[in-house]
């Protein structure tokens, strides 16, 4: 019997006559464990965003446009229909099960809609009872365990301990920190739900998640202090006497309903809309609510703003990332010539090199190595060795590369050319994006800035010639965590200013389809420039150490600042990272950035 | 009896033991007629903005920083408290009037609060009633006819026709492009309660409101057309006839009230909550209130958007502000060496150019000459001729000055140096705001582009200096209408993104107290740029024709292509302006560029 059709033979015993799957997991996490790729099974759609909706006789799939051709190809002979999102004409998944109930001539009342409640959040399951109208929905368990029979494990790795040496600070002085951010006098409880959070607060890691160093695990804090939800026997010994020396009160992952349960109704408490499920909601449900006063979350806000003590470890990580680049680098250039290379054998390359570089973790993201017109999708990746595409002819390689080390996390990306003299427009683009890269490095600003008020300086420069990148300029960076934190850089307005000791990625781009893409990524730091009589003012201080192609620039498009900025940049990458590069490596380095 | 006991007096037979006097008229209008300046008479306060509650025994007047230093000498000895808005330790107004109903006293049930419910918007009473707890609020109608012998009278002065020539828009088409935007099917009646909406729409203009040519006026819209409210014998017969023609229905400014009670009850009200009061408010309170689909309002938008008529005459108008500016500059620089020269001087001299100017109908503001330290005030303005400062010495002449034209609205600011050589830091600053001034006049930007994005680029080359200014970098500018518009480009968010037609200032500044003010002002126009694969992009004309002094330019500080960019400009006022000049004039013109 096909996934899908055990999922309906599931809802008939449930006189259910839809159900909607959506791609999340319980903590709401940018990656899914494969336990909750439910959909995946279902639809046979691999991609990493999409809802299924399924009824008795009919399913659709709704994604978006980054997934359109995939989609279509995956779900063809499914019977599963592909809906486009944001395409005039799709309609919402509550106006398709309203039109499905129509066909069916059932009435409303009877039509009964199903999920699980928590794989959602409290407020997207409040839009869909307001769009669904008569139809009732109700929130079912995970029922997959019996339904899925080949259904992977729940993956609980060691969680270890993040040393304060890396953390430059305690978990105790975290506690009174968000303490003293959250300004409640008298009782109250905060329901922390995202993993990263999680970590951030008790200085812990773990593998639970594909790419993310977390375990999965909640928090709940209160008046006496924290209670940490996790797998128990995975502390590892380190992790578990710190914790208990930091006063942390430690219980299993699954007690946290029972806890939750237990706070007192008369306690205020603080969860995150956005992050917490509509069951874990439910059971809060008679709390009187408390709205943080930090938009954003305080506890992200914390995470996001990296102490001395981490920026300089995160310093220290960008080190050795800039050396395996070095490394890799030279690989492509020196083999190049042989057309033996592609895009696979490159990425199998630059894994060889990292698994060489002291305290390398793993990757922080799944690496991008694509070629020629490949690289003008945002997000590519090759399906397998054999559907790679070979680096030979002319072309640019677009790398972008991020790493974990115990004390850090990186995210780099270089584009170069290879094969030939490039194109006038293509080293045009190529100078614009780098332009707009030095123009963020470079902002100075007042305390209070937000980030959609420095994007024009990265964009700017390409717009006179009508192009622009439907990404963000800029995302946060965790210190060996996420490698997509919040705040961000982007056109959108986000209330959140720019802070002292944010770590963000500086990423302007060109993508022309069928062509080419280009982009640069260095990542960069929030720090104090000076204090006048006027504001307070900040600049970025660029912490990425890896060398920028100057071959390639169109230097009568740079102004001679900026001419400098890219120069002083590479030498202070030959100077950074030449102590601790072999010989010819060095040699190498110093022709790459003087050539 | 001072007036404030007369008031008093009035609240006794009114039972009432406070009330509240705002600085409003009932259009909500940036001037406020004579006629509505009861606070005031009352006060003895003159600043444009300011509150005052008064008690049987007490009064306090609530102001912002501008004002702190006026109010506490026009209060000194008036027995009214001086109340410093967004001063820690300051009280709310409610805060206020709690504390004097606890110190009285009395029970918050007979503590009875009035205010003029045409003086404050729904919005504000609604805030006022959640924040006096038990104390009762009620609205009375304007009492001061018989309680201020000696009040000026609401002037209504001749409404006469903007003609289509100008406006390059009839009042019909309009009224569909309005309706176009609405979306609304089926019966709706729209209020129009700003003076300067119902002018743009029906294609008038008076002299009603200081500065702002418009006439106290309302006008409903519905399925049927334009309802004008006004007062009909003003209109001059060209006006009245046009508007039959047109079909726009006119009764007295008087009828509004009964007609808006006869709108029927089913009917769906549009009414911006922000420009209508509570009054007003009160008789629509049974009908469905719709909310506008365009943010700030679908008049707004329209109006803030000129087609190419418009421009046209705007680039006209200053064509004629430029004219007048050459003649003053060059009678600034000629007669400054007699050390007869004062702000006053310069001001009357001002007025007598402009009177000279073909069609010149009057200001668009109160003209700012400022002198020396004097300048560092953003808004400053002198008393009288005997403290106005003399223009003697060396230092800054800081001139912003605007003037109405049948056809278009002009505003301009130019800081030039006078007496010997510049200090390097005042040059160095004068170069700044120059350098933002020019980045914002180059900017390229897709479609969609918000203010807050562009903002930077006015600001970033002073940021570097630990430098920045407390106003807005731009507000949008009418046709023969208020100086002051929406939409603006401010560091603080708006959704309303810059369109095509948008008449803009452009005016960074730096003001250094006790020292030195600089100001740079140019009108610019949205204009498309180029539609590519990418998106729309825009980009800005600079409509302003009045040259910029280069003598004092720190030429190190600016780019190649800044200093082209300047260069053209003063080359293109130049060539503009110059047939229009006396041969002394223009020789003045191309010495003072060329210099």
């Amino acid at each position: 019997m096909k996934p899908i059709d055990e999922l309906r033979q599931w809802m008939r015993r449930e006189h259910l006559q839809v159900t909607i799957i959506p791609t999340n997991d319980c903590h709401f996490g940018e990656y899914v464990p494969a336990y909750f790729k439910v959909r995946e099974w279902l639809s046979g759609f691999t991609g990493s965003a999409g809802t299924l909706a399924v009824t008795l006789s009919d399913a659709a799939l709704w994604t978006d446009s980054r997934y359109f051709i995939q989609a279509a190809r995956q779900l063809e002979g499914s019977g599963i229909v592909l809906m486009k999102q944001k395409v005039a004409g799709t309609p919402t998944i509550a106006q398709w099960i309203n039109e499905k109930c129509r066909e069916s001539q059932a009435t409303p009342a009877s039509f009964a809609v199903g999920l699980d409640g928590d794989l959602f959040t409290a407020d997207e399951v409040e839009d869909y009872r307001a769009q669904l109208g008569g139809i009732p929905l109700t929130l079912f368990r995970d029922p997959f365990d019996t339904i899925w029979a080949e259904r992977p494990q729940l993956t609980f790795t060691d969680i270890t301990l993040m040393p304060e040496r890396y953390a430059g600070m305690s978990v105790r002085d975290k506690y009174l920190a968000v303490r003293n951010h959250l300004c409640i006098e008298g009782e109250f409880a905060m329901f922390v739900t995202a993993c990263d959070e999680v970590m951030w607060l008790c200085n812990l890691r773990a593998n639970d998640v594909e790419y993310n160093p977390v375990a999965l695990s909640y928090c709940i804090l209160d008046n006496c202090g924290i209670t940490l939800f996790c797998k128990k026997e995975k502390l590892t010994r380190e992790a578990a006497d710190y914790l208990a020396a930091q006063d942390v009160k430690v219980c299993d992952y699954d007690e946290i309903d029972d806890a939750l349960s237990r706070i007192p109704g008369s306690v205020p408490v603080i969860a995150s809309g956005g992050l917490c499920s509509a069951r874990k909601m439910s059971i809060l449900k008679n709390h009187p609510m408390v709205k943080e006063q930090v938009v954003g979350g305080t506890i992200a806000m914390l995470r996001a703003c990296k102490n001395d003590i981490q920026l300089e470890w995160t310093r220290k990580a960008l080190l050795e990332d800039g050396i395996c680049w070095v490394k890799l680098l030279k690989y492509v250039y020196d083999n190049y010539p042989s057309g033996e290379l592609s895009e696979y054998s490159i990425t199998r390359e630059l894994l060889g090199i990292k698994r060489q570089s002291p305290g390398y973790v793993g990757e922080s993201f799944e690496p991008i190595v694509a070629f020629g017109p490949n690289a003008a999708a945002a997000h590519y990746s090759f399906d397998s060795e054999e559907s790679s595409a070979k680096v030979t002819g002319s072309g640019f390689l677009l790398m972008d590369l991020g790493s974990h080390y115990p004390y850090g996390t990186t995210d780099t990306t270089r584009t170069i050319w290879l094969g030939g003299e490039i194109p006038d427009e293509l080293r045009k683009d190529y100078t614009l994006v780098m332009k707009g890269n030095i123009a963020l490095s470079q902002a100075i600003f007042p305390a209070g800035t937000r980030g959609c008020q420095l994007d024009i300086l990265a964009r700017g420069p390409m717009y006179a010639t009508g192009k622009m990148y439907f990404h963000g300029t800029s995302h946060g960076v965790g210190q060996y965590l996420c490698v997509h934190e919040s705040p961000q850089i982007r056109m959108e307005y986000n209330p959140i200013p720019l802070q002292e000791g944010m770590v963000l990625s500086n990423e302007p781009a060109i993508y022309v389809e069928g062509s080419h893409g280009i982009r640069t990524e260095n990542m960069i730091a929030v720090r104090h420039y000076m204090t006048t009589g006027f504001n307070t003012f900040l600049r970025f201080e660029t912490l990425t150490m890896v060398p920028i192609d100057l071959s390639i620039v169109d230097f009568t498009l740079l102004s001679e600042d900026e001419r400098h900025w890219v120069e002083d940049f590479n030498r202070t990458v030959f100077e950074t990272l030449s102590p601790r590069l072999e010989d010819d490596e060095r040699e190498w380095l110093l022709n790459y950035i003087l050539r």
